[in-house]
This record gives C-alpha cells, structure tokens and sequence, in this order.
C-alpha cells in the first residue's frame, strides 16, 4: 500500500508483555525476560509492554500496547513458580478462580473473564512447533493444557478475545516460565531456569510462531 | 416390597462410567471402583458402565448408558498416573492429542472432538462443592483444570456435548483418580489410593453432586 | 528346650514403636499403625511403644522398652510427609540436624548423636527382603537411603547403637510410611497412605524380617 | 613478583574431578563444569580430573590426581538426573548398590566399598558454609543427606577413605549437579541448570571451602 515517495512501510512487529511481581516476590522473570529481548527477532521489531498483576487492568493495559504498535505476534508470558520447563500454552478458559488476591486486593472466584466470551480460547500460535523450536535451541520446553485460573489465563483470554472482537489479524498466545535462578535460590526448594537460558528460549518460539503459520502435527498431549 | 398392582414410580438415577486398563496396565482403578459401588446413593439408583479407551467409542458407550438409564448424573471416571489425589475435573477441552495410541492402536494429534462444538465444556456439577465433601470425608481431593488431551478428555467433553445436544437435564462431569496400591506396588514409583478410599471419595462427591444444584464459592483456583 | 511341668517358654516378640505427633499435626499415621497391628505376627508377640518426639528422650524410651520386652525385632516407624511409598530404611547416620524444634523446644544443629559412636549404622534387618515383601502384598514400598537428620534418624540410630552397646541380639530397623489419608485431605498437596494398607504392608515387613535371616541380593540402589 | 633464580613456592591447588557420561547421556554437566572452571579459585590453581563412570577405577583415578596435585581441597562433582539444585553431600555410605551397570557393565550389588572402612564418612568440607554461599551467589542449592549407591557415593566414599588411609590433610567432599538444559531439552521431563550457573555456583562452594575452616551452625537438615 505505499504511496510513491512514501516513508518506509512500518516494520511488522512483535509484541511481548511480562507481568510485574506478585505473590510477595520482588521479580518477574516474565519481565527480566522483556528487558534483555533483542530489538528484532525474524525481522520484526520488537515491543515489549509491562502488564500489572491486577485482574481487567492487565488486559486493559496489554490492548492498549496492541492498539499502539499493531503486531503480527502478541506473546504473553508468565511466571509459574515450580514448573521446571517453558510451557507454550494451548488454551485458556473462560473463568477466574483466585487461590490468593491481585495486586490490588481483588480475589475474584469463579466468575467470568468475558460475560459473553466463549468457554476458551485456543492459542493462536502454533504451539508444538514453538515447543520444539525452544527444545532444539537446547532450552526444556512442552506444549501445557493449563494456565490455571489466575491473572494469567485472564491475560490470555482476554487478550485472544480483545483480538477476535475487533477483527484483528493478530495471532496470539502464552508462555509460562519457571522461577528465575535468583528466586529459587532464595525459596531453595524449586526447579529454575536461567533468565538468559528463557530469552534464548522465548526468542526461539517467537521465530517459530513467525515462520509456521499452521503448526507442526506432532503428538505431545497429556494422558490427564 | 412393593404392592401388588402398584407400579412403583422410576427411581431416580446416577450413571457412574468407568475405564478399561491402557498403557500396559491390568486393572484401571476407575472401573474397580464401579465394581464396589453400593447400590444407591443419595437416594439414586446407581448405574456403572464399562468404557472402552478408545477415541469416539468411549462416548457411543456412555451415551448408550444414558439413553438406558435417564440419569440425573452422570460421573466418569478416568486413571490419572502420577496423581495423589481425586481430580474433580473443572473442563474439558474440544481436542484430542493422544501421547500414546488409544486400545484400538487409533492416536489423533490436534484433532477435535465435535466438529461443531464449542472449544470448551465446563462440569456441570458442582465441583467445589463435591472437591470439598471428598476431603470432609478424609480423602484427598482436589480441583483440577486440566483432564489431559487423551481419551479422558475426549469422554468428557463427549458426555457434555452430547447431552447439551440431545436437550438432556443430566449434570455432569469426570474424576480422574490416582494408580491403585497394586499399580504402585508394582511400578514403584509413582502415588496411590486405597481402592476402598476411592470408593469412599467417589460416594461423597455423588452425595455432594446431588445436593448441590449450585456450587459453592470457594477459592481454589491454581495461580498457573 | 522347655523341661517337663515347666511354665510355657516365653513367646518370641517383635517391638514396634509409633512417634507422637511433631510438626503441627494432631495425629501420627506411626502411630495410628501400632494401634492396629495384631497381637502375634509370624509367632512372634506384638508389642508396641509411643516414643515421643523428642531428641535423647526417644531413644530412652524405646530403649526401656527393649529391656522389659526382650524382642528378637525392633521395627521403628515414622511419619515421613511427602513420600509416597512405606520407605525400609537402609542407614542411620551419626547426626543431629533438626531444621524444626522438637516437641519440647530442643534444635540440635550438627550434633552427634552418640559422642563416641560410629558415623553410621546399616539397619540389621533386610531391608531388601522386606520391601519386597510389602510389595507382593500389594503395598507401595522401597528401600530408602536417608532417614533424614531428625528424630527419626536419631531414633534410628540410637535403637542400633543401644543395641550393639548391650550386646544384644535383637536386630534393628525403621519403616518410614507416608502421610495418612485424614492429614492429606486436610494439607491437600501431598501424597498419602491409607492406614490399613501401612498395617498390611508393615505385617508383611515383619514376616519378611522373621524369615530372612539374612538380605536378598536385588538391586534396588539409587543413582544419586 | 618472584625475585630472579628464586623457585617459586608451589601454589596451593583445588583438584576438581567431574564424571564421564553415563546411562545412555552423551554429556556429563559435572565435566562440562570442570572444562569451563577458572584456572584460579580463592588463590588456589584448579585442577581437573576426568573420572570413568566405573566402580573402584574411579577411585584410583581421583586418588592419582591427588598424588600428582596435592591439593588442599578434593571436591567431586556428579550428575544427579531429576534434582533441581546443587546437592553438597554431607555423608557417603560404605555400600556399593548399582540399580544399572557402570560403563563397564559392572553391577555391584549390596558390597562394600571398602572391606575394612567405616561404615561412612561424613564430607570433610564445610557442606552448610558452602551451600550458603552458593545461593548467595544467586544458585539454587542445598545440603542432601545421602548421594545414592552408585558410583557417585563410591567415589565420595573411596576418596574420604583414601585420604584418611594416606594420612593427607586435604579436605574433601561431593556435589551433585542437576541435568544441563541440553539435557532437559531432550528428556523433556525434568529440572535443569545452566551449565554457567553450575559453575558459578562450584566456584563460590570452593571459595567457601577454603575460607571455611569449620562449618557454619545453621539448621539445614531433613525432617526425614
């Protein structure tokens, strides 16, 4: 669509939101991994986007980054303390259940994300060939059937709902990942993953999401 | 007991369905449990009904159940290996991704499992209210958002769909239930529950089903 | 041996102790086991000991009790939260390293338990035969490198080092068994073992220990 | 600064000793360690030393590098697949029990290390001192309380024994080590660590191994 003379087309772009901490620590990896992100990855330009541990407001916060910077990709990522591995999210459900409060007091249970949403979304991203594209970077990673019921599904619903509901193209998704090595070896009793070894790994999945645009067949479910 | 020429009115009904072994193993505690089951609970005739692991057939079996039997519950029953604990499963997901073969050697990858269906079904049972009435009873239970992507997964979403299809008033919902003590003792290295305990959670959770039309409100979501 | 009109010779007898409760917990599945064994097990009497949880004190009392009962087997068993399986202990090292006070306030940190004793002693029963055993009943079983650096481990190591001291012929051991189902249902995140089965599988124990006078050769070591 | 014709005294040295691959790995993270060590530590030079995964030949192969280096501080290193921190082991015990072969399809079965040794040895290094260090060094650590039966407890056994046989005054000790990532990216199921983070956490347990003549007092034991 460039005019003659025209300034050059906008780059296509990647946004990628973290949360700010919550349940007491004083880090985020999903932030520590926003702030050592290249500023290009597979030709996009890179926009990162810090969302608040707050039901609503996250994704009241993360829209707004995609109303300002118009991505092909939006990748949520999120801290799940104790899991061991990168978690390329498959689904997120309509319900917010809080086993403990936001970071604003706020403890919804069992109520909906959307009023009038569907019960879930899937990712948009292809999951299994960003899963085997973080493994063959050298970096643990497995497709995960949940996100919980937390902010961070919220942050996943919603934000796939934002997208469907205003047309966009967007095709979007969520990444969990462990503690950092620096909050494990605080707690001492936790699996950890290394905040350069997840850049390496969240940089690796957005090439992949990049480049498949329908994913890869590969048999990785859950028995339960 | 009835009197002559007095036709005694239907009882009321629960469909309890159950699996045989997969991945290798003998015996599939979901089915034991069935076999131990007294013959009323709540007041409801109890129904058991044998499933086969396999995609498609599982739910041709159960919904054969339901035609025969009218119930106003029906509870699937699935082995979760590696599991401490009863899962009273909050949803189930329109895809299937079998890790392994199902028993006909059949394994779908990203599959759904109704065409048309909506990308989730949530229990129709209370769940909380049946999590929290297993543990009064001194069995270890939890909520869980997640039933696999197997034939678990698949029956479930199957009964729901398929009962919100045919109009049916039936609630109903899965339990995913941790190795047998004999599975354990012979694998070594995995959780366990006393068949008798299962049995013992399971009646609970049917008592707490029926008296419940509502769940209650309790947090017990997962932060990921 | 016994000469004529002699009283009857007194019965071969096996002591098994039980702990208090430590830790918070209203109840100790140890305990709970002892209050249900069986008056005679494989010919021998049953006698049973509540040790309370006490560095010193425990050895004292189950000590006092081997002197009023002349066992040919002394089985000490202790709650061990978090494991899923009965665990035949192999060794008990020469240290008090309590991360928790015991009942009355007392934290050792790196203490030994006998000043002038040896830095470890293996259990004089056959671990290996028993845990198999416990396994062909049915019951979750293995044998464990690590009795902890706690009142167990203490217990342990106090019972054989009280026993090589005396120069008694008594051969000793402890069982750690899991969670009981009540303390699981109540915490909700741990595995967990019916009481009955821990009964059944720590009979099957005992007889194993009567009958093998010395250990099979299986390989049941661990990696690390 | 040495002064000319002056032979320079000998440096103080710190053997480190990792192992060769096995049970079907084609890494070792803990000789990944050795081959990425400073050549300095706390003014100490770092010798390294690759060990067969084979009982009593890994023995004689650390105990020639002793002869050959004369170190001050002995510290082995050993892969211990599914632990998610760095273990210092505080005790080794006198049995040899393979679950598997070693690399040269020995499998020693309930025999001792050493005929005529104790029944074990406690690490001669100060395991609480270091296991603080290294988390404050950011790496996730802990004291463990047994190192198997493999050749991992042989060889911390065997070089206790062959220090104190010799009349050395080197101290000494193990660490086991978690899977590297490349590890995990493969296996898909377990913890990890960054093979640069194990190294920053070896150097920091070595400084705190020199600095530390006497162990520090701080509960870190094991309920069970």
């Amino acid at each position: 669509m460039a005019k003659p003379n025209a300034k050059a087309a906008p780059k296509d772009a990647v946004l990628v939101t973290g949360f700010e901490p919550f349940d007491g620590e004083k880090t985020n990896p999903s932030w520590e991994i926003c702030e050592r992100l290249p500023r290009e990855i597979a030709g996009m330009r890179v926009h990162t986007c810090l969302v608040p541990c707050e039901f609503r407001r996250a994704i009241e916060v993360a829209a707004g980054a995609v109303e300002r910077t118009h991505p092909l990709l939006v990748i949520s990522l999120g801290q799940a303390g104790g899991r061991a591995r990168l978690g390329i999210e498959r689904v997120a459900i309509n319900v917010d259940d809080a086993r403990i409060p936001d970071n604003t007091g706020h403890q919804p249970v069992d109520e909906l994300v959307a009023a009038n949403g569907p019960p879930a979304y899937f990712a948009t991203i292809p999951v299994k060939a960003m899963a085997a594209a973080v493994r063959a970077a050298g970096v643990p990673a497995e497709v995960s059937n949940t996100a919980g019921t937390f902010v961070c599904n919220h942050l996943m619903y919603g934000v796939l709902h934002y997208l469907a509901a205003s047309g966009s193209r967007a095709r979007a998704g969520f990444i969990h990942v462990p503690y950092s090595e620096a909050q494990a070896a605080g707690h001492r009793d936790s699996p950890s993953m290394a905040i350069d070894t997840m850049v390496k790994g969240v940089v690796a999945a957005i090439v992949a999401a990049r480049e498949n645009r329908h994913d890869i067949k590969a048999p990785e479910g859950a028995l339960d």
